[in-house]
């Protein structure tokens, strides 16, 4: 349709960087593309930590399984739900923050994720590559304390940013049919389609690996929603002041 | 920095559109830049519900407080968070759904988010408007109802896409040094810099109003953070598989 299109449609995860460096003014940018992004009532609930100190991305690294870029990006923000932030507001009107709503949790990570992916436009548009770290949540307490976050704070995700050192294909994603439905919900005609997918995912990975990977969508996720995966973060957000009520 | 940048900080909401269609290939090209966006570990929770009957429209128009942009923008899509499909592709490799994962809910509405701000960014990039419509959480059980919803799909959001027939302004938005912080959190000075955005605030309400309008950022968060809104949600999302467990 158009060159915005074209790099939406152009995205992949990068996870080698070069060492060319990312300035300060291109990230405050950046994040202030993000914070452009639509927001629930307002509620601007986005707070960027960025993580330069090595020893802070190492730590971070090892509880998200040894994922060695945290460390050697150019710049790596933990983005962060931030109910705080209102509630600090509301008290200057005189009203006392009502947390642990599960409404407020919604709005509160929607409000993150829209503005990081304004941001993640914003880096790819000038050739930088990314990657999402949601695995910042295999043990979000320790990530919450290298950074300090107080209650009604919590980590939703990391984001590594820099100029790309690989050049990776676009992962092939389920047909726009079984996405984009019309008037009602409907899945009669997806296991077909779902099958039809785990093919072109099994080539898709068997021509990646050289052979080596023979897996497909069904196979991920059956372990990725198969599993009770991340159980400790309903304890987690709760003592973080996020109880889900 | 360039176009895209451009693009992103001109964000703002539109309530008002022409008659003049969007086609149904722009519509299907724009959920494709849509499910484009990264999702964690590859879950593609996303399900988007076109909405054409006026009758549907109208009953979701009423349940969001009575946005009448909802029966009249010309493209209504509802935006689910849906983990039936991959819990149907898991049964295809030989397990079974684990479904009420507070985990499971996060990564499930984080896709969902960043899929439909992609799909805002591609629209906008054409010209078209968009409005986000949260408020079909007002009362989320019959907008499930209208739209077949099944067991483990909950509707996030809906969106109103078509040409502009307003030109609001751009909403000024806190600063970036309040939103982006270095190495950890701190919110030394997060009260100062609320009072001078209140009074941003309250210049830009009363400039768009012709000084009816009397609030500031406080005001609203002390509406949008002080009280048990939605209070629903939590016993919404527990009926329908997503018991935050």
């Amino acid at each position: 349709m158009n060159d915005v299109f074209t790099l939406l449609r152009s995205h992949r995860s990068i996870r080698k960087f070069t060492d060319e460096a990312v300035d300060d003014d291109t990230v405050a940018a950046i994040v202030a593309c993000g914070t452009s992004a639509a927001t629930s009532s307002n509620l601007q609930a986005t707070t960027v930590i960025r993580v330069r100190d090595r020893d802070t991305r190492a730590e971070i690294a090892r509880i998200a399984g040894g994922q060695q870029h945290i460390v050697d990006c150019p710049v790596f923000l933990v983005w962060c739900a931030d109910v705080r932030r209102p509630g600090t507001a509301a008290a200057l009107a005189g009203a006392t923050l009502v947390s642990g709503m599960t409404e407020q949790f919604i709005i509160a990570t929607v409000d993150v994720a829209l503005a990081a992916q304004n941001a993640v436009v914003a880096a790819e548009s000038l050739g930088l590559g990314i990657c999402y770290i949601g695995a910042i949540r295999n043990d979000p307490q320790p990530v919450s304390e290298l950074l300090d976050l107080p209650e009604h704070v919590y980590p939703v995700f990391g984001l590594c940013i820099g100029h790309p050192a690989q050049d990776p294909d676009v992962k092939p994603r389920l047909p726009i049919e079984v996405v984009l439905k019309e008037e009602r919900y409907s899945d009669d005609s997806d296991e077909f389609a779902i099958k039809n997918y785990d093919e072109t995912m099994r080539d898709y990975y068997r021509t990646r690996t050289g052979g080596t990977k023979n897996s497909c969508w069904s196979d991920e996720m059956a372990g990725l929603v198969g599993s009770e995966r991340r159980a400790h973060m309903r304890r987690f957000l709760a003592d973080r002041g996020f109880e889900m009520r």
